[in-house]
């Protein structure tokens, strides 16, 4: 359950893949999904000064971001596609990569399979492009548990759907567990950002990652549900017993994945409703997409203090 | 494990969901992930004659199947935006919706999470729609084992990747397991559509549905990678023995929750390379995406032989 290559110790900073001996083999490495490759992209060059990843779930949301990047850090000669910043991964539509100065954006679609594909190829993106010190954040949306909606939740434990703190998966044909550690100094640096005259509070806690939206998260709207009102109180009241404060569907999959490759990983996600109220997000659209510039500004926050300390 | 509505028993065709009673009392249902709602949306305007909906990844590749549909069946009077079949959807980035005549050309993303909130969600709609005799269809991409590239794979049976044929979700804290049973008839319904002047051939087998690309699925070429070439050969070779055709990441998931639902579903995916020969996908895109019409064109050749027999 360890990691298996620890920053920290390689000196350098470099980010190494676990598997980059088998990797260094490789002619030419096609990162499918990002539609980037080795050969025909100097990664070096296009990604060589990044230290900060910054994903989430939806191209637009990763876009607009970028966007507040640029303005926040004030860099204006990132490359352009007319005036919006270019998309890295413009030759699918399965990912997007956007890039202002050291922060890469990159959207990672729903739940934990779609991240672990886009987390793989930008693991070896940072590995040929020879990032230096770099960390990754996940800036997400969520369900509060008895919070007030609007609040930012630092994930300060990860857990499934059953409250195991690890990431479940097959390989040759065989379970794997991998435990997702949360980076403390990272998590701890989020939190310091929260500032007195903020409209919101930024907490921590326990976050619930859910396989599915509807049952997987005790909905009552989904297609399908075989529990009653009551029962799913009963779970939700529990869930806020043990400190769980919100619920989505990658953090425990992302923790995990930045634990094993060794590379500080913190999720900072909004809460868009108290799960203990409703189960339907509101249609005021305007408000939520104002409410998920919050942790984004978080997490410049940190940027910011990390670029102006070096 | 058994379906909890069986549209063959309700007589009159409906998709039902098995939670109509809850959703009965909702005065609005925001199905947030499309953009779409019932109070702003007259869905069975727009959506009550759709018979068949057919799931894909990408948006990009859902959005050309919608404009071969249109060929095929030669219906030009779908609505449009520019010289592309609207995007009912459009209002997010997250699914993209197409509809040309009877046929709905849905993007489910990567991965079961991803696809269980949209699955959920047009099972709803159909519902509001009050769509008759729908039948679902994922059309897909897949690796193939031991199969020439580019060969069509039906799936006959899905399985994870410890070759459970169920798939697994927590509910309210629980485990639960639902099998992903296919329906026969659609399955060789499917199978009879091959022709003999094919430059391609069709075949059934067993499909494993993995939760990531690379280690659930045996790749050398991830970041992560634990094991050997001679390990990954050993367990492609005993999936093979096993009937193991193909390798893909939603089918469990698509076929648990159409039997679930009691909705016919099927599976039909063309392998983009064979697994014992090789890990990484061809840079030829173009005959990538040649290959990927071919199950795009055996669901529809079903779906014209189902609409001259009504």
């Amino acid at each position: 359950m360890e990691s298996a290559v620890d920053i920290t110790e390689n000196g350098n900073g470099l980010v190494i893949p676990q598997n980059y001996k088998k990797l260094h083999r490789l002619n030419e490495d096609h990162l499918y999904h990002l539609a980037l490759d080795t050969q025909k992209d100097d990664l070096e060059k296009m990604f060589g000064d990044v230290r900060f990843v910054c994903f989430g779930g939806q191209p637009s949301r990763m876009e607009k971001f970028s966007a507040l990047v640029a303005e926040e850090l004030k860099i204006y000669d990132h490359e352009k596609d007319g005036d919006r910043p270019k998309n890295y991964a413009a030759g699918t539509d399965r990912y997007s990569i956007h890039k202002v100065g050291p922060v890469l954006s990159v959207s990672h679609g729903i739940g934990i399979p779609s991240l672990s594909v886009v987390f793989n190829e930008i693991i070896k993106l940072v590995y040929y492009a020879k990032c230096k010190d770099v960390e990754f954040f996940r800036i997400g949306t969520c369900g509060g548990v008895g919070l007030e909606p609007g609040t930012v939740v630092v994930t300060e434990k990860a857990v499934d759907g059953e409250m195991n703190p690890y990431y479940k998966l097959s390989v040759l044909g065989k379970p794997v567990k991998r435990l997702a550690k949360v980076d403390q100094s990272l998590m701890e640096s989020l939190l310091k950002c929260s500032e007195p005259d903020d409209e919101f509070k930024t907490v921590k806690g326990t976050t619930l990652c859910a396989d599915d939206f509807y049952e997987g998260q005790a909905r009552l709207d989904g297609a399908f549900c075989e529990y009653e009102e009551e029962d799913k109180m009963k779970f939700l009241q529990e869930l806020k017993k043990k400190g769980v404060c919100n619920i989505e569907m990658e953090s425990l999959g992302f923790l995990a994945m930045c634990h094993y490759a060794g590379v500080k990983g913190a999720v900072a996600c909004v809460t868009l409703l108290d799960r203990l109220k409703e189960d339907t997000l509101s249609c005021d659209l305007s408000m939520l997409k104002k409410w998920q510039e919050r942790p984004q500004n978080i997490v410049l926050r940190h940027i910011k203090k990390k670029l102006n300390n070096h």
